[in-house]
């Protein structure tokens, strides 16, 4: 299949990778140095997104926020100059829910198909094909895009409809980030108040305090290291996206702000291309300083 | 074996029972309606915790907070009256990990043993005998109650010294509330941006948001299902715990303190009674009512 693909990252690299070696042909826009090596596996480089869109039955987008999906879609040589009826744009990037809805709307007046499907999983997901995607648009749109998820993916689900998936994907950072600033409190608690942290993460993943982050975060904060894993800086973006539709929809999210707050601190601090575990420091500094 | 057992409310008086059905000899004073038929099983009353201690080897506690504990112990023909060399007092409660390094200090002043044991996994665990054991003190004191500890939970791990089995408790408790406001926030976030909540959970229980509480109290929310399980008036003594603690080590626990406020306002609304999962209501209100 012609497949177009924009935004060749620290993530969309690897993913544009798998579905090259699954025998797509690539249709790709601003090649860097790093990503050469997908030419020689057979890539195509285009000069625009336009050019793109109008080689490719089915546009990916892999892009870092939601001002670059829209100059993508409809800046100058954008996806949409490139679009005729029945292509199928497929927005991976992690964006805000309510301008999704209004990207779709504007793709689907061009009797085109629009999926968002954020992933979750990180740089390690990305690259070992394991991506958790969540998909929101319409059931054959979900159909006809599965194949190509199922080469980058593992656990993909059709969230709902258009917007849903950002949505999922947002309640996703909002748990990621809490628990990981939970067990930040808790672990720091039993320091300070002289028990082996180690232990007490032993103790506690028997019951209900347990979690993925308990034991893959609480692992790293008590060797104490951060190296990424996810960045606190993209961390502290997908909460912003949480608090910005939280303020459209006048809805109280206390410990996100809070913990939105700390990674602010964080990053002050020169955490901010850290592993989001690496929030535990940000404690510590409240603290007096590391422990 | 001769044990005493002080406390049989809705944790102590399962506990109890199944040391009985065991085959040991319990000593229990305070004994109410609700655990005469622990009499009739065999089970000893005695007039008071001095009396109790004077009967049995190891003496067991299971009583709601600090105060308490500390009067079963040093009041009036309280245990300290009744307690020899080598008795061994085990205190399952949840309390306050500073006040049980002092109480330690003092039942080891008569050559005795302390360990502090408190549980998690509430009455259904309590019943179960499945309960998680959190244990500080000395590693013989610890061989010695293990075999008790066998007949009533399944997670039974020395955490460390005196006071540490406290601490892994507050720190358990931190996570789990501070997870249970997490989901809280992630799913009426989906619900309110117009998603399913259901379907939401459903795709991030394959990736690092999946927790236990994700699991069962992320189900209890979107079921709307709040009969306890662990009442929310519990669980804000838990996180009073910590903040006190924290206090005294001058350490900045801001989403505990954020979430030991919502807890306030749960219980402002009648839901002191409900099960912790009940937090997303406190939420709901501030989001201008039930969604």
């Amino acid at each position: 299949m012609n497949i177009g693909f924009i935004g060749l990252g620290v993530m969309g690299h690897p993913m544009a990778e798998h579905l090259i070696d699954a025998g797509h042909t690539l249709h790709l826009s601003r090649v860097k140095e790093a990503s050469q090596h997908l030419l020689t596996k057979g890539g195509i480089a285009a000069p625009s997104a336009k050019a793109v869109a109008e080689a490719s039955e089915v546009i990916i987008l892999m892009l870092p926020d939601t001002p670059d999906v829209e100059t993508v879609l409809f800046g100058e040589d954008g996806v949409v100059s490139g679009l005729s009826k029945g292509k199928l744009v497929v927005d991976m990037s992690s964006i805000s829910p309510a301008s999704t809805k209004g990207f779709a709307r504007r793709i689907e007046a061009l009797d085109c198909d629009y999926l968002d499907a954020p992933v979750s999983g990180g740089e390690v997901g990305a690259k070992a094909a394991s991506l958790t995607i969540m998909v929101g648009g319409k059931q054959e749109a979900f159909d006809r895009a599965k194949p190509l998820f199922e080469k980058m993916g593992k656990n993909i689900t059709l969230v709902g409809g258009v917007g849903d998936g950002q949505t999922a994907k947002v309640a996703n950072q909002i748990i990621v980030g809490l628990t990981i600033e939970a067990v930040s409190e808790a672990l720091l608690f039993a320091k300070c108040a002289g028990a082996d942290p180690a232990k007490v993460r032993a103790a506690l993943m028997g019951g209900f305090a347990a979690s993925r982050i308990l034991e893959v975060h609480g692992e790293r904060m008590i060797r104490q290291a951060f190296e990424p894993g996810f960045r606190i800086r993209l961390h502290r973006k997908d909460l912003r996206l949480a608090i910005d539709a939280a303020g459209a929809l006048n809805l109280s999210l206390p410990n996100t702000a809070a913990t939105q707050q700390l990674m602010n601190a964080a990053i002050a601090n020169g955490d901010g291309e850290r592993d989001h575990s690496a929030l535990i420091r940000t404690l510590e500094l409240l603290a007096g300083g590391p422990r």
